[in-house]
């Protein structure tokens, strides 16, 4: 692999043999396209030689090709992460997807927002579970909304991360997890600790005010959790990480904090 | 712009200026990077001219760098879309925000987190506002969480959509917006078309079903209008519309979703 303008430059009688570099990188017919441009990527090389397991070259992926992937995974990841089933790979495409007529849209959105609506069920289905919490002290439902989004963001933080840091990181998973998980409660008792007493002078209740810093800062360490192994888990499928932080995430999550609320409330307050 | 090997297979005597292409894309020293690699991938070149006011070639780019910009765009967006505040441009950064001290990372994640914390307060304001509503009928409570969870999912979508689409759209707002909004009825209609009997069978309310259905319509048409409005209006103030996907997103339509929720089965229920 010689630039155009190494290759002019090179003296009249060098033969190529010894101009080439031989430890440029180089792929097999296998490997992922996106593994492929991180390579390029990262050692500034703009066309990849494929080889067979031989060594033979059977082909060269050129910059174009290279730069296509690139933007097709952009695209990609945006759309799983947003739970819409049809990718649109292109610039066309992408102006499509504002232009197209509502019920193509619709169609390539609703099949996430049915499974959303299932869990949507299960999560109406945990609070009526506390019917007689919340008949008890019907202002426990005031930090539902509040709890449930703040984990909800906590955990599209790990995701994020994870979706594209998982392919580069060679730590075993162990290791990764409790840093992920040290940095939610340390998020999450933040969190916490500046609730705690907001509550506490507005509701005037000691135990609620506990019983919310609490459940907020272990909803804030389960999130990071959850967001570092559902990606890491669907890699293990070898599916796209990236549908691990999709809507799907999300309503697992939001199943999961109401569980840490309710379960917190119960003990402490009620 | 020829390619080096179109370059190698001119005639011996024809002139640079016969051979070469008139119409390839450039752009000016001001143009956004992200807007010239998507005007490189739509015109297939691998490298682009920067010409100056009059013409006047001032530089090139070449497919190395375009490369890299498509690559940290692609990272910019994730981690605007899940609010963390320093963008973890290469590949080794973003090998970090999964291996930096915990420490470290919640810094990072820290600030949106906080306002976040600002918009959950807001959300327990509201909910609190309806406090004698919930004592009257403690089963409401049932159906937030779910509510909030797919108007956020369609709003999602949209966002995901947008902060795409509308650099490559030339659309007039209006237009975009009302077929914006027609797909999030659609989508609402069904999903509310859904649940009506499902909540009628379940909890025996026709009123509660409707206002249910209705409110979950409302909010998912809501969602697809701010969902489009606020990266447009990021867009207009010279800010990157990822932003306008991210929590702050996500908090302002909670608060839509609760406003529209219990404004619904107010009027309908209590």
């Amino acid at each position: 692999t010689l630039t155009p303008s190494e290759l002019l430059a090179l003296a009249p009688h060098q033969t190529l043999g010894k101009a080439a570099r031989r430890d440029a990188p180089r792929v097999s017919p296998g490997t992922d396209q996106e593994h492929m441009a991180s390579l390029a990527l990262h050692h500034c090389v703009t066309a990849m030689p494929v080889v067979d397991e031989d060594g033979r070259l059977v082909g060269v992926v050129g910059a174009a090709t290279l730069m296509d992937i690139l933007r097709r995974e952009h695209v990609e990841d945006l759309h799983r992460l947003a739970g819409i089933a049809r990718e649109s790979v292109d610039a066309d495409q992408a102006r499509q997807a504002l232009t197209a007529p509502p019920l193509r849209r619709a169609r390539h959105r609703l099949p996430w927002l049915l499974v959303g609506l299932a869990g949507s069920m299960v999560a109406t289905y945990i609070v009526s579970r506390f019917e007689a919490t919340l008949e008890a002290r019907p202002m426990l439902a005031f930090f539902v909304p509040g709890l449930v989004y703040l984990a909800d963001a906590i955990g599209t933080q790990t995701e994020a991360v994870a979706v594209r840091g998982l392919s580069l990181s060679h730590q075993p998973l162990g290791r990764m997890l409790v840093a992920e998980l040290r940095t939610g409660l340390l998020m999450g008792g933040v969190l916490g600790l500046l609730a705690f007493p907001m509550v506490w002078l507005v509701f005037g209740e000691l135990a609620l005010a506990a019983a919310v810093a609490l459940a907020l800062s272990g909803a804030s360490m389960v999130a990071t959790g959850l967001g570092l192994l559902l990606p890491w888990g669907l890699t293990r499928l070898g599916l796209d990480p990236a549908y691990g932080s999709g809507p799907l995430a999300t309503i697992v999550q939001d199943l999961l904090s109401l569980l840490i609320y309710f379960g917190c409330v119960t003990a402490v307050v009620v």
